[in-house]
């Protein structure tokens, strides 16, 4: 044990400092395809190495192919924050590694999924009396709920969502054998309810912040329509339902209430590791009908719930230990404080947009994602961005709108300070006028 | 960064003093459903709350509810171990926090992963050139290969296993929308082939190691059937393809070297921390097909291959990096003799439970798990092994063959030295006397 608290200060130690450093890498790896395969050996070690010696590779092969998601300056996608409680989280899950199939496997390890589920339901402003549970990501939360929609409604075999939803919910559909129809939507990114039928359909995903805008579905038509034809209303709200720990960005909560199923995940926004992906259902007895397999001879009745009979795996690890550690430590203030500040910072940016000559934002700005170009053609502006991205300082990502290139701005770290968002803005103005 | 420092050095220290003074904590939880829950206020904090008022609870409210899988004396299921440096790899893999849905965002991630499923296929003995990648479990993983599987054959519907498969294999083949089949064993508890007709299958699920007696179904035979029929054959060897890293142990590799996917979980008899299913294919361009939905305009090309094309999961945690301590703190030869050692033990105990009168061996040991029983009824077994579960001294679990109440010891912690099962089969004993 002494290796482990020597080897485990290293560790320790190489996080701490790499958190403090990451603001001064290069935010998007510059390693090329392959590189990092040809300097690790061909095959593995016949004899045991020392920890230091990973610890080096870690360093010298390893770091520069990653990309560094934990920097303040890391714009791209959903931006996310691993925070410390969460990181701690994470080494007090391994070093317990507690695998929870069946509740006596880990009574621990069910009953707080299922309280921290609780309470970040209170937190989000959930109905009470949902059921919730955690999987892995999005896509498999949407597995989960696709597959319980369809056996639901085993005469219909197509789930509709918008042409904005993310890939993940087209990855679910094919993964539980739906038809996948992406509907079109109005000129700022929601789905379009005029002339929908969805009659045909055994679900419906409306996205709570779509991908590329953050745009919101009109959830209160979709539950409508839904109610009226029978089908299954599934929330994907996995980066914008972290919002609603705000009371004052609960627009986009509206009809939520209604939907069969929601997904938020807390390692987008809300500042836990990856993965932890929260789904709540108020039909849980339709999860069960499709996951819960029970009568193996070698698990016999167990004296309270299962949580895998919720979702795809039996096996499962103790990821609601870091979730509760992140929310004992943040509480709800510090939640709604990190929450409030992103959005304040991609508003300023939007601004600085906004007033600047040769600058537009293109799509209305929701929660913490700003969309925007500069003037001139596709090609310019893929430029610009391949020039922003290549100076290491900062990272953003792209995306397509009405055929449009388009930059995207998302703030999500915790770490991002005001200055990290005028320094992006500096980097854009200063590669836009060197083009 | 000085609060994580010092949190960080109480975390680890936690679950350093855990791991020392796991042995005598009792092994399966005693607490009763709902006590944990019970314990825990009903509303998140307002306000954040010190890292030591969260160690605390952890110790008070939650360790009384934690079953104890660190423990030597962990003989259920099949028993495990988050060995040190799969524990510090989920540290460095959370201080990273990376996101590795394209090559891009993680470069390391996706060469990482690669690269340890092509060690470890060496170590294990498959074939060269297979397409390896991770999952969380082999649930998971079987419902990847099952979704390819039926999508590679959409005229069929039905998934053969043997009736010992484990129930992930049908909740794969539910979650996928197929139908499960369930077929006989022999009198060694492995698929029967004689009269087995899989035309109408689109997957047979072959298992190497199956849970109640850890029997291996007979894979030539099955891939002989397979190919005539142009059936996928998906081998599930979560637990007992780590034995494949001995030379000695590969008697149960034969013919694995033709099935079409092949799942062994490195967090089962390979010294990682829960989650890390590893699966391999030969047909990965089947995988795509379902799993690759490319051509977001908010994820562009990527100029090299993206993992997320191979399984259900869009997003995906650095789990290799656990992996890649693991394979190198042990090395091929510290992995061989911890599974020499496990299967070491198990024979012994199987020579004492034969030598004694009064109790017997009631299937062919394989790899490290005994199935046993004493003399008596069903009701005198099942009243013995809660005696024994409810000493804490250790934790053993059970299962049912041809219809009778059986015990099982299973070996697969590192720490688990021959004075344990000694205590094992001492407590056993001890419970057997006084009932």
């Amino acid at each position: 044990m002494s290796t482990f608290r020597e080897d485990g200060a290293a560790a320790l130690e190489w996080v701490a400092s790499y958190l403090e450093r990451v603001r001064e890498l290069p935010v998007l790896a510059r390693t090329k395809p392959g590189e990092i395969r040809t300097a690790l050996p061909p095959s593995p070690p016949e004899r045991g190495e020392p920890f230091s010696d990973v610890l080096r590779d870690l360093d010298e092969i390893l770091l520069p192919g990653v990309t560094h998601w934990q920097s303040p300056r890391f714009f791209a996608y959903f931006a996310t924050t691993g925070s410390e409680p969460g990181i701690l989280g994470e080494l007090l899950t391994a070093g317990l590694n507690n695998v929870g199939f069946v509740w006596r496997t880990s009574p621990a390890l069910t009953e707080l999924e299922r309280h921290v589920l609780d309470w970040l339901a209170q937190l989000l402003g959930l109905p009470a009396g949902l059921h919730g549970h955690i999987e892995d990501t999005a896509s498999v939360s949407t597995v989960a709920a696709l597959a319980a929609a369809r056996d639901a409604r085993p005469d219909r075999r197509v789930v509709v969502f918008s042409e904005h939803a993310n890939v993940a919910v087209e990855k679910a559909a094919r993964t539980v054998g739906l038809e996948p129809r992406r509907v079109p939507v109005d000129d700022v990114y929601r789905m379009r309810t005029d002339g929908l039928s969805v009659s045909d359909a055994c679900a419906v995903v409306a996205t709570v912040g779509t991908t590329s805008t953050a745009s919101v579905d009109p959830v209160p038509a979709l539950a409508e329509l839904c109610e009226r034809e029978g089908v299954w209303l599934h929330v994907d709200a996995a980066y914008a339902g972290a919002a609603w720990v705000c009371p004052e960005l609960r627009a986009s909560l509206e009809g939520v209430e209604r939907a069969d199923s929601i997904v938020v995940n807390a390692h987008k926004w809300l500042l836990t590791p990856q993965d932890c992906s929260c789904l709540w259902t108020r039909r849980p007895e339709d999860f069960r009908r499709v996951f819960a397999v029970g009568g193996a001879p070698y698990l016999p009745g167990d004296p309270a719930e299962s949580l895998s009979d919720y979702g795809p795996a039996l096996g499962r690890r103790f990821r609601a230990l870091k979730l509760w550690l992140v929310l004992r430590h943040f509480g709800r203030e510090g939640l709604q404080r990190a929450i409030r500040e992103h959005v304040r910072l991609a508003a300023l940016f939007e601004d600085w947009v906004r007033l600047e000559h040769g600058w537009e934002v293109v799509a209305p700005r929701h929660f913490s994602v700003v969309c925007f170009r500069r003037e001139g053609s596709d090609e310019e502006n893929e430029a610009l961005l391949e020039r922003v991205n290549a100076s290491g300082e900062v990272f953003l990502s792209q995306t397509r709108l009405d055929g449009r290139y388009v930059l995207r701005l998302a703030v999500g770290n915790v770490r991002t300070t005001e200055d990290d968002v005028r320094v992006a803005w500096d980097v854009l103005r200063r590669e836009a006028s060197e083009l």
